[in-house]
């Protein structure tokens, strides 16, 4: 099987010029097909505030209306989304930038409300890489925003970690996928306080004692629970690192044992 | 050869959600392979002032500063582009929005500062349809927004009637092209007081007498030269209409004659 490198990229390293160029460097660098999965979640938050559009979080995730729709729709798609592509395609990367309405990529089913009402948020439901694979076989670099469709004409606004491990897991089944989850910190840290305090390796089981003792925590939790979930359904590897790591390999390895 | 319809729509239909439907509505209906163009600048307008930043026009065309630059990418790569995505899904369309930059598709030269600085305007320079051909085989509709690249990895801003005629005459390599540029009028107007003055037909020799005569005026010169240019060049019919009239071939036809 051919290899695929998964890159997701988060919100902090998208708005940051100097971080985005050492990333689109160091993943042009990468040998093999290769995907891009970016987040925006600071660049959403600053058009809202210049738009005075309340920004209201519940637990890290965006409770989603129509007008911040609008504005995670602008973001993603529209500014990072072809700043990345342009800045791929001056790298000699043949970019396409999709969400997952784009070629049907990913569909997904608008939160139920439970307690909380989320608003335009999906839950991954389908995930459809038939023109997709057809595009990488023909060395197309795709960059995917993390927005999703309902199939009946609504965008939603869906975790960029989530959509880049159900990729991942997808695509497992015709490539030999990596998956590197890729943001500010150089991997997950024994001790919060030291950005150098880097595990080289992480269990399951490790991960879930370092939860419940409070060590890993907020947005880490999501991104570690998709590494997982990805691990298990046929990823070969993920690995936690950052813009200037990941292409060696650096970081936290997940592990199965 | 097969057919391929090209359908570039106006910012005035984009903006309207019930001719933006209509239109998705017929456009569905077209036979054979088709591929959809749209502007977007009413809706840019609005965002830029909702951002307090000035809107520069000159002759028509828009002044695009940096921020002005980032609106546009935002609203017609963003907002406007995956509406329609998402709207064709739902129709069972499988849409694929694009721009310049995406694929490589269409790179532009920035225009040179002359009598007036336009900014970040792209002169469209080359067009590459190698993989956008492959999708369109696939039964995949591309959507375009008019954004263009330099290949360096800046962004610019492009007529978007002129990204419909240049993608017509290089696909018309590969298929018999029809263009339809659809507006919010029926079609070219003898009497740009009276809507339903439509003309079956007009030759470049009318027009150039109607545009001297200052009977056809502001946005639909560069339309009607566009398409003339695409006419001579390879595209074999090219239609002024709108969105409830296109599907039936309704509206002024462009004569070679």
């Amino acid at each position: 099987m051919d290899r695929l490198t998964i890159i997701k990229v988060g919100g902090k390293v998208v708005e940051d010029p100097q971080l985005l160029n050492t990333l689109l460097d160091h993943f042009t660098s990468i040998t093999g097909y290769k995907l891009l999965v970016h987040g925006g979640g600071p660049l959403a938050t600053k058009l809202a505030e210049k738009l005075g559009v309340e920004t209201r979080m519940v637990e890290g995730r965006r409770i989603t209306d129509q007008e911040t729709l609008e504005i995670t729709t602008m973001v993603y798609a529209g500014l990072i989304n072809k700043k990345i592509v342009a800045g791929l395609q001056a790298r000699n990367c043949n970019a396409l930038g999709l969400t997952g309405a784009d070629l049907d990529l990913v569909r997904a089913r608008k939160r139920p409300v439970a307690d909380v009402d989320y608003g335009f948020v999906g839950d991954v439901e389908d995930v459809n890489t038939r023109e997709l694979r057809l595009l990488i076989g023909e060395n197309v670099i795709p960059v995917v925003a993390p927005l999703t469709h309902d199939g009946h004409g609504l965008l939603l606004n869906t975790n960029a970690d989530t959509i880049a491990a159900r990729l991942g897991i997808e695509l497992s089944h015709y490539f030999k996928v990596l998956l590197f989850y890729c943001f500010e910190k150089k991997g997950v840290l024994s001790d919060p306080a030291d950005d150098n305090s880097v595990m080289s390796e992480l269990t399951l089981q490790e991960f879930n004692q370092l939860r419940q003792s409070g060590v890993i925590s907020n947005g880490m939790v999501p991104k570690l629970t998709n590494g997982y979930d990805a691990l298990q359904k046929g990823v070969s590897e993920v690995l936690i690192t950052n813009p200037d790591h990941f292409y060696r390999g650096r970081g936290t390895r997940l592990s199965r044992g």
